[in-house]
């Protein structure tokens, strides 16, 4: 497991270590919404991605990177969402055990999804205390290695592999603009940006409702995510060092943005593009939308991280 | 205009003529649907198409097929649907005028469509009287050229070159199944098959509330199809004439699905695929739900006719 930030090598090992076994996405465009916006947009559609978003770049990393004796013990992780999919189709591939915490109250949905890919499930209690308290135990009798969703430079180099597929294929970006929770997405998207591109400026688009990001940068300090408000689900958790580390030495910005905005960026690219997007993704194009003298006449890449929304219970439709 | 039944010449040649303003659009497959159903689907997604659906190949075709006399005094159409907004684009990419009849009862979105793209809209009483006054009137007065959605070579010949991009990308379907509607879309399919594919047998996928086409080949007439059921908004029009010597010539066979299959269908491609399609397209993986013995280890491809839905009702949110 690699332990600093990664550097363009690191980037460029994690790429050859996982592009096997990932799907290289297409960086679709527009034309319609380019009217819309008057911009030049680029969306890198890691809704199709293996398990429906980019966690699978990191996990994938993360499990490659590991020695002889660390594969056959096996990894942990506590998560009811992507990362844990994502590890647990990562350890799959492998053939290694996966185990994965999650709160007895993970929608029914989820804990199915994770039980497909052959993981071992234990169930928490929705506290913090009983899912460590619970993955402490596991990691105590099994020695599985616990992978943490983004406090982790593997899945950050992981994660980079996303932009750098991006530049591959339009090396002239204004902008790039990535969803930020934990960070772990933007933070290597940052690096690669930083390392691969001449002059592409990362932006990091946040839920106003859960902005403990941007106050974080803004105040040089890592704020707790306390009762994030919004309907990015991937969205709600807050930075550790690495990656405000990371995003304070290479972060061009954060902007906010309302929950209000964001259901319209999605229900837009759902429209126009024809793809589904979950509102952790289309809160990218809700920055430009809520933005037009800044990116009017613009290149602008947007990383729609991923795809997995309950089809049931739609945002616009009430 | 064509005057026969393509030849393959005719869709070589159509292909020529409007391949630099349509989409090519891209043949996914999807593991986990693989694995689901016991079989190698590859899905042609005509809902990434403009005006999202297949539709816009043909309209393009004819449009390009007009001569200069013909340009100047424009096209025209009635529908309410993806016809007459393919239509109206494929005229304003040439800069002629678009004339459209349309039912004042028509959804306003669709209104909205049409007009968006540049068309002289006329509103007509919901009859099929109604409509053919108010176009043969508009045809008097402007001398426009009358294109009918499937009732021409010309258009069943653009319709044909899908089925044409499948072939270079795959050469050796054992089925290919594509949605019957008035069969401007199958009678192309059936057409490029024959003259581009070794043995690919063509399927038709029909709504078993709208089976007029099931029922007019077996019975070797053309049955109306008077008050179709069925959620394939797509897919309630009858054969005519030319569509339905084709199929008799060339049409491996028709497979009717209910309703509440072809929901489940599209629920599970937007589920897995994370692409949207309409009720109309999912029907062809509702074939194949239908039938797992058939199609088990067999190779298939399944047009995704379009992408063009309602979102704010989805037909499994009551």
């Amino acid at each position: 497991m690699l332990q600093h930030e990664p550097t363009p090598d690191d980037i460029l090992e994690a790429y050859e270590r996982i592009k096997n076994q990932i799907h290289r996405t297409p960086l679709l465009t527009s034309e319609s919404l380019n009217k819309m916006f008057g911009c030049e947009l680029y969306f890198k559609c890691e809704n199709f991605q293996k398990v429906g978003a980019f966690k699978f770049r990191g996990t994938s990393n993360a499990v490659l990177s590991l020695d002889r004796s660390e594969l056959e013990k096996g990894v942990i992780t506590h998560s009811s969402g992507n990362h844990a999919a994502a590890l647990s189709l990562a350890a799959r591939m492998k053939n290694i055990p996966a185990y994965i915490v999650m709160p007895n109250t993970a929608p029914e949905i989820k804990k199915r999804a994770v039980a497909g890919y052959g993981a071992k499930i234990t169930f928490s209690e929705p506290t913090v205390k009983s899912r460590e308290e619970a993955a402490q135990k596991i990691v105590a009798e099994t020695g599985a290695t616990f992978i943490h969703p983004y406090d982790n430079y593997s899945i950050i180099a992981g994660q980079a592999t996303c932009a750098k597929e991006i530049f591959e294929e339009v090396s002239d970006l204004d902008y790039l603009i990535s969803p930020v929770g934990g960070a772990g997405l933007v933070s290597g998207t940052c690096l690669s940006a930083y390392h691969f591109s001449n002059h592409t400026k990362v932006i990091g688009a946040e839920p106003k409702g859960a902005d403990d990001a941007f106050r974080s940068l803004r105040d040089k300090t890592i704020y707790p995510s306390i009762n994030p408000k919004t309907i990015c689900d991937g969205l709600l958790t807050q930075l550790c060092d690495k990656t405000h580390l990371i995003l304070t030495r290479y972060l061009h910005e954060i902007i906010t943005v309302d929950d209000e905005v964001t259901i319209n960026a999605m229900k837009i690219i759902w429209e126009r593009m024809k793809i589904i997007v979950e509102p952790s993704s289309a809160i990218t194009l809700g920055v430009v939308m809520n933005n037009p003298d800044k990116f009017r006449n613009k290149k602008i890449g947007l990383i729609l991280s991923g795809g997995n929304v309950d089809l049931d219970k739609l945002p616009w439709i009430k």
